[in-house]
């Protein structure tokens, strides 16, 4: 088989990591392919993480309605020799037949909570687990981090600049679309936009300031091109006087009918310049001409630069966002909690994994808002909303998928309904409390007690 | 057009930042589409790399060489509504035609050094931008994270374990590759071994003990279907008991003729258990088991436990090789150096820019190991290698690809060379030597004098 240049339906099966199929060739070795349950659930909130924002779950389910190997798979897997017939013939005719309950995208989550659930053969099951956690652990991190630098900007909006230091191919679309529904307005990224029909932004590189030498001019020739929403970069040899120049290059275009959207600033004491750029723009009659700032922001410098009233309109965030540079990765975990046996628990110390099928429920009680983990069969508590859904039944989706900008929203709106201390940027003081029920208790005590 | 879920060939051409694309579009509206050249290079070394591993140049020069925008890509262009048709005809049949320099992958570098050398088109070079960055950073920022991994194994191996906290699909089978090229022996990730022909590694996870419930049937039933290679999880319940069922159940199983690898460490202090489940094992004689860790391991770990003297024979290195969790991104630019007008400088404080076509040379004398950046057209230094290749002639390769052993191999022997201090795993204490010539530095004191 030709190298794999890039992952794809056509081999996404392999994308697994090896001892998923060697534990799952054990299983059918000896007959004990049986149902088997598994949880999807961060371990623990990184310091600076309140919450998070669950995201990816769309091509969680897209995975698993389409996991199949195809015949250059099963060669492959037969080519390394530790595989027998058996084994391979029941991936050749394997797809995902099970359960899966899930937290609609977009809701706020935390940590021993889960936030997926898959039930059916524990082939099925077990192969699954590396992409999930890849898929589901990437765009949590990305739109859980994109909901403070949302939470940072306020009134203020922001966009995706991420794409040129994003992990790869996927991770620049995924990432845009993490963005976005975590709380940014556009991207940069064009086939984002494509993807997911999500506003497309976009301003200058100083290499085209640099073509032309004379700066009036590489703006001139910019806005004549995109009349309505030039963007026009000014750090490029002097800041204050590249908004001099954008200035009278402003005032003349006024006579041909165009209009300079923004400034950009990408260096040196932002906060500084953005109050000498207005001035200059102000005092020129621009009121109009906003201003955009980017170039190594996150949620801390941004709210830095509006508490001490900087007036830029807009931030470009990149690097730090689609990395999560702080915290770039989460400790995502896929246990099994139940099989034919019953439900499974495994304690270590600082480490519990919950037993038995599952249900989260948050009560936004004011006076004591928290969320609550019961088992399935249990009576919901008073006031909780459910936050699994059932998601794929028999294999197959049972609900429509939901458009982007439903999911941003449903983000939006949870973060507002967070405790004011959870919402908070800095350190974390008081988790957001997690509890479990008492049907949940008991039965951790009945394990432990065995 | 249907959601793209993946990046493929079909659609990369638009995995760019849309400012490239605006630059573009304005220099092909003003007859701006000249020859140019640009640089690839990381601004500086972040705080713990002393070196860097190229790495990722193979998909650099398959995404020059198929760069095309297919019609459903104008499409959607053509639907933003800021494109004029003229510039929608010129991607409707752009294909990259210019010329590539670039260091081999393997190849250690350092910051201010041009990596990549694109020359072309303007409208061609800029649009490769965004996917260069992306591609090239990532790849190198995990290779150059491995060959720390790497000098802190020493004669010990890793294996990449990362695909479940990679960031997105593309840098799991990416961070495979780059993990290799830095040093890992092996890789969990199925699908980077069939694309890569790269050796894979597994073990088997918790839920699989917890499946059986008795360890030593688990064990058993494993080795049974892997009977010379199985690496056994010991940890699930209690790590010392889990080694003495091990050691029962490998002496069992020798009378089948079936041989226990090794056993899998992925919790606790592993430093002691390493030395208690050695003794356990060699006193029940099976000094032939290995002891394999993981879990949250990374070069400062490992060294540490080397260092200490435990007895483990291998590594799985997962989340903080793929992330490059203390440094998960690099700052690697792309600039204009040449164009039509002549060699192009930025200065900015702290930044620069160096212009001209230029070549990097390394002279490896033991006194003074240092590189040169020099112009193309200068004599090149006595004693100097030039690192940058001629990788594309007229948008086409001029090389043929490299089997990944062979980039592997230079890497290790571009490591091997490299002044001990550079090598070190602490702070940098005197960074290596990257200097100008003095055609280069005649040529920015001249263009700074304008």
């Amino acid at each position: 088989m030709a190298a794999a240049r890039w992952v794809s339906d056509d081999n996404v099966a392999l994308l697994t990591d090896l001892y998923e199929l060697t534990m799952a060739a054990s299983y059918v070795a000896h007959d004990l392919d049986e149902p088997a349950t598994f949880d999807l659930f961060v371990r623990s909130l990184p310091a600076e993480r309140a919450f998070l924002v669950l995201c990816g779950l769309e091509q969680a389910l897209d995975y698993l309605e389409g996991l199949h190997f195809p015949p250059a798979a099963l060669e492959y897997l037969d080519s390394l020799g530790i595989f027998d017939r058996r084994f391979l013939d029941r991936l050749a005719t394997l797809r995902f037949t099970g359960e899966v309950w899930a937290m609609p995208e977009g809701e706020v989550c935390f940590a021993e909570e889960p936030l997926v659930r898959l039930t059916g053969s524990l082939v099925e099951v077990q192969l699954a687990e590396t992409f999930l956690l890849n898929c589901l652990g990437f765009q949590t991190l990305v739109a859980s981090k994109a909901a403070r630098v949302a939470l940072a900007c306020g009134e203020r909006s922001f966009v995706d600049f991420s794409a040129r230091r994003d992990h790869g191919a996927d991770a620049a679309l995924k990432a845009a679309r993490a963005a976005y529904v975590g709380g940014a307005a556009a991207t940069s990224n064009v086939l984002a936009g494509m993807a997911y029909g999500i506003p497309l932004s976009g301003t200058m590189a100083h290499s085209y300031v640099m073509r032309f030498g004379d700066e009036a001019e590489a703006y001139r020739t910019f806005a004549r091109v995109f009349p309505r929403n030039a963007t026009l970069l000014i750090d490029t040899y002097d800041t204050e006087e590249g908004a001099r120049i954008v200035a009278r290059v402003a005032t003349e275009l006024r006579t041909e009918g165009i209009s300079i959207r923004a400034v950009r600033l990408d260096s040196g004491d932002v906060a500084a310049l953005s109050r000498s750029v207005r001035h200059i723009l102000d005092t020129a009659g621009h009121r109009e001409i906003e201003i955009f700032a980017s170039g190594d922001l996150d949620e801390h410098v941004i709210a830095a630069l509006l508490a001490g009233g900087a007036p830029i309109d807009g931030f470009g965030v990149g690097t730090r966002l689609g990395t999560s540079a702080d915290v770039p990765s989460l400790p995502v975990v896929y246990k099994l909690v139940e099989d034919v046996t019953g439900p499974k628990i495994k304690i270590a110390p600082h480490k519990r994994t919950d037993p038995g099928r599952k249900q989260v429920y948050r009560i936004e009680d004011p006076s004591d808002p928290h969320d609550v983990v019961a088992l399935e069969e249990e009576q919901p508590p008073a006031g909780g909303r459910s936050l699994l859904e059932h998601a794929i039944a028999g294999g197959r989706r049972i609900r429509a998928r939901e458009p982007l900008a439903a999911i941003r929203a449903r983000r939006a709106e949870a973060v507002e309904r967070l405790p004011e201390h959870v919402r908070r940027l800095g350190s974390v003081e008081a988790p957001y409390p997690v509890r479990l029920s008492a049907g949940l208790t008991a039965l951790i005590e009945r394990l432990c007690m065995r």
